[in-house]
């Protein structure tokens, strides 16, 4: 089929709002784009329901055209880049909240509205959505679902499919169905509900989501704890843990990542840090400082210097700052690989230092920061952007730290899924039978295999 | 294949002592017994190790017998009841502790392990294994995995897979596998454990499983608050969450499950109480106690008495009261049939009055209580055992009772899974595609059906 024949259907079927005159380079891209990777497509759809969402993709099924889903383009692992050329469905029309429901506890929404604005939503009405994935103003919670997006207060809270009840979806070959709803529990049948949460569209396109809610907590208050080096910092992260002090997150940042985002941290970073924990305590007001005072006290051993603010601007700060290390980091050369691999908790360390001991091998500098408290690390490669030479050396550096994290008994992803970027990963990690399984599902779902071809396996 | 093969073959494969030389009757049933629930079986069979299942379900696999994987029997589904023939694999011997970490918040159990114990291995080091079914001491973690089994506390901690990090499991044909893993997260590929978690052994039979642990609460106390009525208490349930106040628990009793066991309540009922709300408020010291006066606040607006004893012991001995609640229902007229639907919070009080009209219109006293916070629901008729007229009623009224839970909005089985009773109760909540979604997955897995036939769909 033409790609202008597939705009004039779709344009017919969808209303000619609905189908973009061209195809605009930012829908060809998401935040692999530095690593060079780029699709093609021959057409942007964006559909302004869920009932069109099935009408497109029952012409796409009929014709056998594939389709690329797309949220916010935030992603990590490639996984809205057409690679195999389609049409990209973008939900970001799908922008109702359909229901706030605060009594309950409850939110019904579609796929295109704003993770942030969940969250905001959830707020206004005395509630909490925990997941807070780095991008939560421009993602979607659709693609967070469809990603299975983490978070630094996925320590305490869980993941985004954690807080997912039920999700509307259109299935192949182009139905639009509903698993799970808005109860919070069902054990009814396979749960086929966490099935397509972090499937990244291979196995339908996520239309909405009831997501439940948590009374929010009334104080956030944070921590940083700075060490000399690598070894004392992941001692006090093991230490504050089998403690059993009960933190809402635990982050850190290894030396190399700290003096990257040095220069803006609030206040001074104390000479000779080479390692710094963020921890966060929330509840009630009584609550968070219990359990800021425990952190306190145990990350203190050892520490340069701790900080721990008692007002909550200033907590806040801190973590805007964490929010801001992907981009410092890249500002050092231009371009960075990294990756979101994760290990046992106590592997935290052989991880870290095995990212540094790739890097070495292929020439790149390298850091780490993530999510410690998950064992879930941004291992990091850095390279002059416009350096193709040093892109691929990156590429091969991640390959063996997907090695690394399988060796250690984890994954090769924690938050940003397989997509593109990690497609061969998956065999070093799961046996052949575990693979067949996998390719066995997507077949039930996707006979066709035109959802989001290319991807996951 | 004959009985006496089948043990023949399978006593040269796993040894002598892993096959029962009989078929003893209580593996055919389980606590379905008095619903009339009872199947029949050419061998039982106990293997030693995960590798001997595998071995076990090879033989199978090759030689067409189904199997029928055996936790602690204490199902209300009737799934491990081996209803169309088959060898029933008992998994009591697997039963070793592989690792218990709390350094790293984490246990390695095999599936015969009672949950009770995981529960006290926890407690013993600082930690908590939440999920809190009934049967707890009886019941296995890996039938309670495989049946993704709820309680009381999953209203603040979620139902049993919130807390499984990985599993290991037998598949089809016969392979020893690993789903997840000591991490805690995993964003790679499709949520395969989440797929096994609640699968009733229809895709595999679980062998192993790596659960999560969160520190101890140090203190938890209960709030008891009697109603006049139904309505005023299914009020106090709606206040009591609008207010944002975080219980871990939230059950209830309407006034019939409250005269059935009125008797042994530790102090005594009040004249005129027809609806207890039952409340736990854990957390530290301070905060358990933030909590519970908070909810005492709140529930006693209208109540008629408040308990909120102060010390543990007697909260303990609510929840004692409270876990023989069944009991005290079936001694009433000698049997019950009790299902476990779930609604959304906002039905709660049309689900209670709807099982009491059911109850009604065929001649069946009826009563209801349940965890109110998540909306699921103990809808119980009750019956003298010997006659059989009224358990065929029973099971009428309970069909009504399905399309009542689906009508509000929400599922059959909030608990205890689809096993047997509830298998034509799918079609009523699920769309034909997702049915055939769910039945494209099994076979996926198992393409001979020869995994617990009969079972789920």
């Amino acid at each position: 089929v033409s790609a202008s024949a597939i705009r004039a259907d779709l344009a017919t079927l969808l209303g000619a709002e609905s189908v973009l005159p061209d195809v605009p380079s930012h829908y060809l891209v998401d935040a692999t784009e530095s690593r060079g990777i780029r699709g093609r497509a021959d057409a942007v759809v964006l559909p302004e329901t869920s009932e069109d969402v099935a009408r497109a993709m029952a012409w796409c099924y009929a014709h056998g055209v594939p389709i690329v889903p797309r949220g916010g383009g935030t992603g990590f692992a490639g996984g809205a880049v057409p690679i195999a050329g389609a049409i990209v469905l973008g939900l970001e029309r799908l922008r109702q909240v359909r229901a706030v429901e605060p009594l309950a506890w409850r939110m019904h929404v579609e796929a295109g509205v704003p993770t942030a604005m969940v969250r905001r939503l959830a707020r206004e009405n005395g509630l909490f959505f925990p997941p807070d994935p780095g991008a939560a103003e421009q993602s979607h919670i659709g693609g967070n679902i469809a990603t299975n997006a983490g978070g630094p207060h996925a320590f305490k809270y869980g993941v985004t499919g954690e807080w997912v009840l039920g999700v509307e979806a259109v299935v192949p070959p182009g139905e639009l169905v509903t698993f799970g709803g808005p109860v919070r529990k069902d054990a009814a049948g396979y749960d086929l509900t966490s099935l397509l949460v972090g499937s990244e569209g291979t196995l339908g396109v996520i239309t909405g989501a009831w997501l439940g809610l948590v009374p929010a907590p009334e104080t956030t208050l944070s921590v940083a704890a700075f060490y000399p080096g690598l070894e004392r910092g992941c001692e006090a992260v093991e230490e504050v843990i089998s403690s059993g002090v009960a933190l809402a997150a635990l982050d850190f940042l290894d030396g190399g990542a700290l003096t990257a985002a040095a220069s803006s941290f609030p206040g001074d970073v104390p000479e000779g840090a080479a390692f710094l924990v963020l921890a966060d305590a929330d509840g009630s007001a009584a609550e968070a400082a219990r359990v800021r005072d425990d952190a306190v006290e145990v990350l203190g051993l050892g520490a340069l210097r701790v900080d721990a603010p008692s007002d909550q601007k200033s907590a806040a700060a801190i973590w805007s700052w964490r929010d801001g290390v992907s981009l410092a980091v890249t500002a050092r050369h231009g371009g960075k690989l990294s990756e979101d691999v994760v290990v046992p908790l106590e592997r935290l360390r052989e991880a870290i230092e095995g990212t540094l001991e790739i890097g070495a091998r292929h020439g790149l500098e390298a850091c780490t920061w993530g999510h410690a408290g998950d064992g879930n690390l941004h291992s990091t490669f850095m390279f002059a952007r416009e350096d193709e030479e040093a892109v691929a050396r990156a590429e091969a550096a991640a390959n063996e730290l997907f090695s690394l994290a399988v060796a250690l008994g984890g994954s090769i992803s924690g938050e940003h899924g397989i997509g593109v970027t990690k497609r061969e990963g998956l065999a070093l990690q799961w046996p052949p039978r575990v693979l067949a399984l996998h390719g066995a599902v997507k077949h039930a779902f996707d006979p066709e295999n035109l959802l989001n071809p290319g991807k996951g396996l």
